[in-house]
């Protein structure tokens, strides 16, 4: 586990809001999951896109920032997500890798897969570019309080 | 405001989850706004762009169901969105237009503006695509209860 | 018409071959269009998808070009292209506007229409981002001679 | 090599046009090579962006049309390429996978790399939405003769 990316992680408030787990992260790579929760579906009791775009765009951030400079922050471009099939499942399972590291963007395939006991199913699919804020510390809270 | 839009909304616990208010549903057309919240946010305090993302597919979502049938349902079935600016402001609106109605699919552009009392800034643009599906009434839970 | 860009225009030996022609360039817009020749179709007759996307990538590089400093130039990071109706028509129109203009990135929007001398239709759209590389010469030919 | 694939191919004047090959069809699987030519390139030399797209796009369209029934035709629904490093080298090949091929859509992820005796370079990849149109043949021309 990296230490700046869990640190990071932990200071998303959104992440335990959601009930995300930082399952792994290693240079290069980052896995994320969250159980399922009534709270997180939409209408027809699926996990919500949201909660998977979600998942895809932020695993996808720390698989980038664990590859940049100590003092650099991580801002996601753009991503885009396909919907394979309906996000369902005791917990939702992201994997993101990096796909290229360049010296200023990154780019990320993440995969969000719907786990159960007997089954891990690949629901969504998504591609990320994040960019590397050099000299802005993650930490540098410039939000409300 | 489209009464089955609305009732669709109402259905999505995650919307309540977020604190989102449908602001507007017209045909073709829908609005939807999350105030700031601190459990929405990412590590600088800024909505956390998983929030940013649910608005912009959710919006267009219903943009386009709001042109369906009766007995259609819709899905998602990608996304695609910029992060323009820090998305921050006393809350998100979003708007989406269906700039393509077709047979079975349906394409929408979204836009997320941080609002403030003083200001409005566009944070966020997306891409989506969307599918009818026929005879799936949108409020069959397949879901777990 | 800005000059950089025309000139940037016409050393793309591609935009020859598939007989683009810049139609405008103003600040944070471009115009281009393609007449319709039998080599540049797909299978059932239409502008084939590949040239639907040279368009609405190559719009939005000069529309972002336009804005940059002198002693920059303009590199694709990505695009997403949705195909709205088939490409037909006299031939292909497509408009560019920068939505954000930021330091390093820039973000586009393209649409691009198919046109007769009686009908304007719009056949795809597209989102572009941009990025602006800094003292590097877009004359600078680093390739084959 | 799937003898649909293979004629449909033969019948987009564009791909002739380029000097593309279709070097390998499979079921669910599509691989397609353009060789250098100046004629193809942007103002740097390398091949342009859009000839990129074009190889990506078309690739995702014939690894998701081998999995298709006899009497259908596909269509490409939008494509998002991320462009990781300059597409050069004597020729750029692409591969293609279909990733999900659901009973209307189909989602493929394309590669494609710039090859020279000595080395092979990811330049691109794409994530694709493919739609199927039952009934409809693909040698049905609607186009102009």
């Amino acid at each position: 586990m990296i230490t700046k990316v869990r640190d990071s992680f932990n200071r998303q408030e959104f992440m335990s809001f959601l009930g995300a787990e930082l399952v792994a992260s290693e240079e290069g790579m980052c896995e994320i999951r969250i159980p399922y929760n009534k709270s997180l579906t939409q209408q027809h009791g699926y996990f919500h896109a949201g909660v998977v775009g979600t998942l895809a765009d932020n695993a996808a951030g720390y698989a980038a920032y664990s590859l940049m400079a100590e003092d650099s922050s991580v801002l996601t471009v753009e991503y885009k997500l396909n919907l394979l099939s309906p996000a369902e499942g005791d917990y939702l399972h992201c994997r993101s890798n990096v796909i290229k590291r360049g010296r200023t963007l990154s780019v990320c395939r993440s995969e969000v897969f719907g786990v159960t006991a007997k089954s891990e199913k690949l629901c969504a699919i998504a591609q990320v570019t994040l960019i590397e804020l050099a000299n802005t510390a993650d930490n540098d809270n410039k939000g409300k309080s």
